[in-house]
């Protein structure tokens, strides 16, 4: 008999950044991070997860497309391992408890996995940590596993070092732990995804040219060679931890703005005091961070902020800003970033912000005192997406399979 | 009777980056830096100073134009005003030596002082430098002043930091000192300009439509705001100012190419630190770091160096290399950011490198194992100009005045 499981897993984007491991097969980092989690309304992954004693090896399928030599996949084989030993435990447990014939060997038959993103990996935008939270998320209601999300998030972890974060929805802290086995790296929730509901983000996905560095082989680097990285993993993320964790809590923008932002910047700057050095930013990551900021100095107090940028590996920006800021930040984009006559997808406006005017963004009357000539118009589709979300819940369980009856890709591509 | 001299004075671009004052004042830094003095066959300040007592007031003309409000210029006036005590204070010890009626009391005389760079204010190569050392020395020279160029040092400096490194040719160490009076931070000569012949440098000047953040105002809010600078000052500058003097004295090139390339990119992290941020390098200087680096990669070991790239506050490269390879970064240079046609004055080979070739400069064939794909060729000018010059000597005097009989410059623009 087979036994199948469909979720679906968010995306997180970091505001007190991941940047080096201190061990790279448990994926144990160098500092603790905070996240937040998006919506899954616009970007999730979704995996379905069917285990049959009639398979005959462990198969992977990736957005329709097989991926061969699982054996060699260590991350993915670290996932299955732990989740697989777990309920081979709870099978015995079973078993004493109700007898063997009444118990499913599950752990002992191999899978059929096929997982897929609702957005474009060419975007940039890291798939990876959706991915792991939704496949060891997906194996755990497979295998019914009779354990808190935080243990969960300790193999999640194993298998993409941010991917624990997804496992939560809201505000999640990751924990570096201490502890040489990993067992308290662990994603601990700081709030639920409902409780600052004032706050929204926007992602501006930036075309780049240029391949960038894996963040995997790129941050390995940084610990090796630069020398402020060590001052900030002592000096500086101990205090971010707990000023970030205040400011979530209490729904403190201005102080949430102004640590996401310096976090940000400081992730970045430990990259380009690598060697060789590491860019992520490019120009028009640059000139988002400029506008940006003149959209700050609107408020006229240095310390007062309307809206956030955050950017990981790769040149995409992340706006966090409260939802009513959202339309004239969309604007202040569009009009420095505007998109080409044929892209239909720029920005889809999912929240209805713009009913009656959408033909008109970019085009809105800027804020007071916004100094228009901080920076020339870019050209078209430097910015190519915008994308407006939310703050989102965990992974959750889904009814529509991706595998049709014989346990192939509904959607195979060839 | 009016009193004149003339000298030219060098640029000089830092190994070790001076950014961040202790006292704002006096100029005081907050770390030590380390300076390489260029020829002045390529790039000088000329200065011409007259003393006349028929002068009504101090003037000043830079590149032909005049500079009003002289008094609240307060660099100028702290230059002026030191230089002036040391004369009046030779004076009076003269006249007690040959009798007052012997000596000329220039120190009371107005001045007309005429200052040109040959080398255009649009192409953001730091003109203040050789502009203030050019000034001191030739009041220096006015006025006869019995003091030792590090002694004048301390005068240069007040008129722009990096002023006082241009007084010395070769390789120079600014001090900072620690005495709050600042009678402690001064140049010091490591090396003459002919103490390692086989170093030469090329100055690519880049094309930025953004005007940057000035390094004055810069440098003081990355002191206010940058975590990472005080570790940097207190942390990493000491060790790197001792390998690089030791590199510079045994003529090590390795070592002096890693230490100016991490020293440069940690100045920019630095910047990136700073809240809000301030960029430099755009996507061409980051390109031409890309090169360099792929460059280096080709002598196959990771502590072995054919080029050095460093960057000041704006997206100029300046690459540091040993002669023998600087017609192959030549060629690497205008094969990735190549001229448009007209552009006349890309490459002018002032050394006579490419006698037969200069038409195929960025056709020639690369080094082995160069991956050629590494980036994709920029549009025309991306690199204005590429300007090969190599290590010069201190400031020198001149017998062609920049002042018409009347004291009026011979250049003026109206």
């Amino acid at each position: 008999m087979a036994h199948e499981r469909t979720s679906t897993g968010p995306v997180n984007i970091a505001v007190i950044k991941y940047w080096g491991k201190r061990d790279t097969e448990l994926i144990l980092p160098t500092n603790s991070s905070i996240s937040i989690t998006l919506s899954q309304d616009q970007l999730r992954s979704k995996t379905t997860i069917r285990a049959s004693p009639k398979f005959t090896k462990t198969r992977l399928w990736l957005n329709g497309v097989e991926e061969h030599n699982l054996d060699n996949n260590i991350r993915l084989q670290n996932c299955l391992r732990a989740t697989k030993k777990l309920r081979k435990e709870y099978e015995d447990q079973l078993s004493d408890e109700i007898g063997i014939d009444n118990v499913q060997p599950i752990s002992s038959y191999n899978l059929h996995i096929c997982s897929e993103n609702n957005f474009p990996t060419a975007a940039g935008l890291a798939s990876s940590a959706s991915g792991f939270a939704c496949l060891v998320y997906t194996l755990s209601q497979l295998y019914e596993l009779p354990i808190s999300t935080t243990e969960l998030s300790k193999i999640a972890r194993q298998g993409s070092g941010s991917a624990c974060r997804s496992l939560f929805g809201g505000f999640v802290n990751w924990q570096m732990g201490i502890k040489q086995d990993g067992s308290d790296s662990q994603a601990l929730q700081i709030a639920p995804h409902d409780h600052w509901p004032e706050l929204a983000a926007l992602i501006c996905i930036v075309s780049d040219a240029k391949k960038g560095t894996s963040s995997t082989e790129g941050m390995q680097n940084t610990v090796k060679t630069s020398t402020l990285l060590q001052y900030r993993i002592n000096n500086v993320v101990p205090e971010r931890m707990k000023s970030m964790t205040n400011a979530i809590l209490h729904k403190n923008f201005n102080k949430f703005a102004e640590i996401t932002m310096k976090d940000s910047n400081q992730f970045h700057a430990c990259c380009l005091d690598t060697f060789p050095p590491i860019f992520y930013l490019n120009d028009v990551s640059r000139s988002i961070i400029r506008v940006i900021t003149e959209y700050n100095n609107t408020t006229g107090r240095p310390d007062e902020f309307k809206a956030a940028y955050t950017f990981d590996a790769g040149p995409n920006a992340v706006i966090y800003a409260l939802k009513q800021n959202i339309p004239e930040i969309i604007n202040i984009i569009s009009k420095y970033f505007p998109p080409s006559k044929n892209n239909v997808s720029y920005f889809s406006d999912p929240y209805n912000l713009f009913p009656n005017e959408k033909e008109n963004i970019g085009k809105l009357s800027l804020p007071n005192n916004f100094n228009e000539n901080i920076i020339p118009v870019f050209p078209d589709d430097s910015v190519k997406q915008i994308l407006h979300t939310r703050i989102g819940n965990g992974p959750r369980i889904n009814h529509d399979s991706l595998l049709n009856p014989n346990g192939y890709p509904k959607n195979l591509k060839s």
